[in-house]
């Protein structure tokens, strides 16, 4: 029984189709709304959209008429947003203003100090955050972002060594998969065959938004974790799935790798009480066999949602390594959006 | 005018194949043998070898009959050997006895303490290390090896920040193309679309070899340089070119990046006098922008020589961080060995 | 509830994995049996394959003991069959004699004249054949084979167009998944960024197998269709997903293509009202957009069972022309066999 | 010694990166200046050009400043041109009028009547239909075009045929890389380990070009071939050499496929006795292996220029089948292009 309606704003772009596979049968969220450009608005989704995924377009979905993104024009109780860094800033707030929550992969306000910059299995408390919005003077509409693609899988493959060990610093590769990028994205002239070893942008994100995941609330602000990252990324001709290469300085040293084996299986996250829907059992899945997780296969396992580490081993520069996977445009982006609400509705902050 | 006639050992194998057709039109070595096992004896080379090379086949070549790899069948002034480390050790160390010196990729004797592990224009003086060998008792055969196909590019590109500031120590993951494997080597089903996140006994052999690469010559012996390496080795669906992520802490600091950028860029490689044939002009060149060196596009200039350098910058954990890349098969391999033939040639090793 | 207990030979092969996917939540079908070669017998399911699926092993299968391919050693209702061709001759017909029946994507039966080759949407009738076999005294045991992976969507989507005008000869280019050489199959070297003219045996059975399953039952026996096919198979790079290019000459000229697109999307199978589990509805699926059926995508639908038509057009040279594309080891292999074994099921041939 | 100055319209796109690349060396053409848009105009073509050669950008090239591609601003004896049609109609025109000689990769032309449509060794003697045009007053404009990039290894392997034989009706799909989409072209994400089975424009241009190519002079005026195409053209992640399967009638039946094969290894191109430098010996190779030709490797071959021919063989539909294959960007446009001028300078065309 669906309890809310939804609405997703972007819902033609690579991230809002996204969202609308993901939400196709889900238990709580019924897609309500379809908000876009004006050169979509007023036609059927399905005239409007190119569609990338390779399950095939709701039918329910497709007849529907999609409008500008406008509070007025979507009648719905919060949205999703996969709309563009370049024009979601003022959406996003005229949603939250207008008393409609906005819970968004864009990265606008990842860095607001109001903001939870969220990931529901790393820093769910942050959430509380929310409180010190005032963007709508009726207390009903508020903002929640997750972090980048890359930043994901890398604090829930990280938070049970940092909670138990304490971590000081970190270097790291990441292997991004092309649909990163969106669509039409890179060119399959860059990439067929090839390695592109740069990103624009996305290093810089990887060295930041985990200090504030990783932080602490503290008089209802965010304190920083102290945690110097330095990242290399790479584009690689892979569809879906970013694996890192991570090696990592603790703060207190393990005896060997078992004890930190035995963190990381016998971590509790902190919803998995709440069963929440989306939520992957377990969160973080480690492989003994060194020849995983690979993208094309576990980055699919629990509906993408999974995040696979492997290779977890002692280093002999710093203290120890490992291998994190996680479905990009899933457990990376859209499907984190979507837990993070699936955790907002259990913790009663949709009113 | 060819000076030298020279066999090649495992010709039929996809080394053996890279020496024959870098050797095509070489000023100074010519094929006029051609190793094999038994089933391949008695052959003509066209007969005998599943040719994957993008390039034809040299006439002469097919025409040629395959022989075992036997020091009496092969007449020749010295043999390059492209052989698995599974057979090679016996039959080089034949060949060696029998007064034909041995220029190998195989790894069997890159450990053995009176054989040189070389790159020319890293560790050209550890050819000294010939002398100390009693394998042929009337002195002239000798084995002289290359090290691993990330080795290389890692050390050249390494070596000027080496001798400026000294090294000490490296994490690095790699991204190693598929040709680095052999053939059949790596199955499509493992990795089309995908990276397998693991090559065995790779990492051992990045950990150590750049170790005797590095060291210096004292008392006729290597002393090995002090410098714990981190690699995390994993296979990309690349055809060939091995890129490298590489951070790297230094013994003296530099102030800027730019001081590391002028070593790389004024760095004159202790080989450059000699003008030998196959040596690339500069031996590492160092990209500016961002995007390059690419696997599929600059691993294939000068010959596959030259290694690629790119992304040369401070690092906020350690201390600088750069990518490498090179030609795994050329450059990595057998392109080494011949360079390595030239520079015993023209040191007068040859007898 | 599940109705047969059945064994899978040849388990650990891929084709053997695909139906343990496939099976894992069947509702009439059980797997409780796996057979596999000697060097395999003894071991957990989990230690015996090299498990190639992108989704995860089935838990309860994982710990299942690997036997032997031997009719004593497997307590089943009905085993398939993902074995070699080299050695599932004897075999098979080992499981046929001792009353299990089999039912089999291997080639070996597939020419026998009292074997069904059968797609249930194309020629169900053809299982009548089975009373013709004499292999089991008692008359339980029997044999059932499904074609080749391109016969599979080749037939089927001519099925409504064969019907209904008629066809005289066809000339087909396949495109060909690297998945239908199953594992390790084609090298990386091989196919990364190519394609490889040449399938070995696999034209002549393109030529060969639709005549019989097009074929009519007269008197006992399946007189094959009278249709000249010529086929060029080659190899390229995708993972699952063989795409034909059809051209065809009709004996009743259409007066347009929109006369052919009517019978094509009118089409009712013959198994329509059945409704068998596996059954993709409909069965084949007509495109209308030129860009698609797309391997990567459209032969995923409806698990991976529907055949995908499109670019359905007049020709200036024959009558008419189309792609056809069919997930090759799903549609085109061991869903095939399952699809078959519901019919069997359904038309009450399991005793 | 360089006998012409030659210019490049759209010297920064692809196809025009693409002349730059293949006249580095040329004996008779040196690259003098480098038109392309207003947005280049005034920078050096190393700031200009977004380079996506494999080989580095020739230096002298790299400092020479672009102009618009105005006659006036490029003082050239003739001109290469490797325009977007969409641009190149007015521009080629404006060039031929102006007295520079245009050769031209652009499809603008292809089929005005006064224009040759032309390979060297299917039909240099189009070439006269210059006499007819009278775009210059003074007699030295002309405008001379090559074929689509498929026509071009068609009609090049179908030429010794054709002649021979006569060829009634030809069925052909084609696999076309994609770097014949020019660049950024083709997305990633909808080539990736996938076939997109359609391209528009493409097999309009395959079932009319080869009709002028291999048509007949009369009176001054090309008669067309009555050579009904049928076409279906795929695009496939291949970087580099559009593969064909090729079905075709006889017009005269060859008593076997010796009798074929015999035709095409004897045949001997109209231009062999000019000795072109960019002529390929021979400019059709048949290669007995049916593994071959491929792409990634044959493709390659002649410095790119030669047609490969496969799978020669009889066809119980229609007569005979085959594969050609020719790369795209360099037999397939820019080569093709300088070969014309090499003729029309062999021929005394330049004045």
């Amino acid at each position: 029984m669906a309890e809310y309606r939804v609405g997703v704003l972007g819902a033609t772009g690579a991230v809002g189709q996204k969202f609308i596979h993901l939400l196709r049968n889900h238990p709580w969220f019924k897609v309500t709304a379809l908000g876009a450009s004006e050169r979509s608005a007023g036609k059927t989704y399905r005239d409007a959209a190119n569609w990338v995924e390779s399950s095939e377009m709701p039918s329910d979905i497709a007849d529907m008429v999609v409008t500008t993104c406008e509070p007025g024009k979507m009648d719905v109780d919060f949205v999703f947003s996969g709309m563009d860094a370049a024009i979601a800033g003022d959406i996003e707030m005229a949603f939250a203003k207008a008393g409609i929550p906005v819970i968004t992969n864009a990265r606008v306000y990842r860095q607001h100090e109001n903001v939870p910059l969220m990931v529901p299995e790393v820093n769910p408390d942050h959430a509380e955050l929310i409180h010190s919005q005032d963007f709508d003077p009726n207390g009903k509409g508020f903002i929640v972002t997750n972090p980048n693609c890359v930043c994901i899988p890398l604090t829930t493959a990280l938070k049970p060594i940092y909670d138990a060990f304490g971590v000081e610093k970190i270097i790291l590769t990441s292997m991004q998969a092309v649909s990163g990028a969106g669509y039409p994205g890179v060119p399959s002239l860059d990439i067929l065959c090839n390695i592109v070893p740069y990103i624009g942008g996305e290093e810089e994100k990887i060295a930041l938004e985990p200090l504030k995941l990783l932080g602490t609330l503290e008089n209802g602000k965010v304190k920083f974790a102290d945690l110097p990252i330095h990242a290399t990324a790479t584009r690689v001709p892979v569809i879906n799935g970013h694996l890192l290469s991570v090696t990592a300085s603790l703060k207190k040293k393990p005896a060997s790798i078992d004890e930190v084996i035995d963190v990381v299986k016998n971590w509790k996250s902190p919803i998995d009480d709440l069963n929440l829907p989306s939520a992957p059992k377990p969160p973080v899945r480690l492989y003994e066999d060194p020849r995983f997780p690979q993208p094309r296969h576990q980055s699919e396992y629990e509906n993408g949602m999974q995040v696979g580490m492997g290779r977890l081993r002692m280093a002999n520069v710093m203290d120890i390594s490992f291998n994190a996977l996680g479905h990009n445009t899933v457990r990376g982006a859209a499907g984190c959006s979507i837990l993070n609400a699936e955790y907002l509705h259990a913790k009663g902050y949709f009113k």
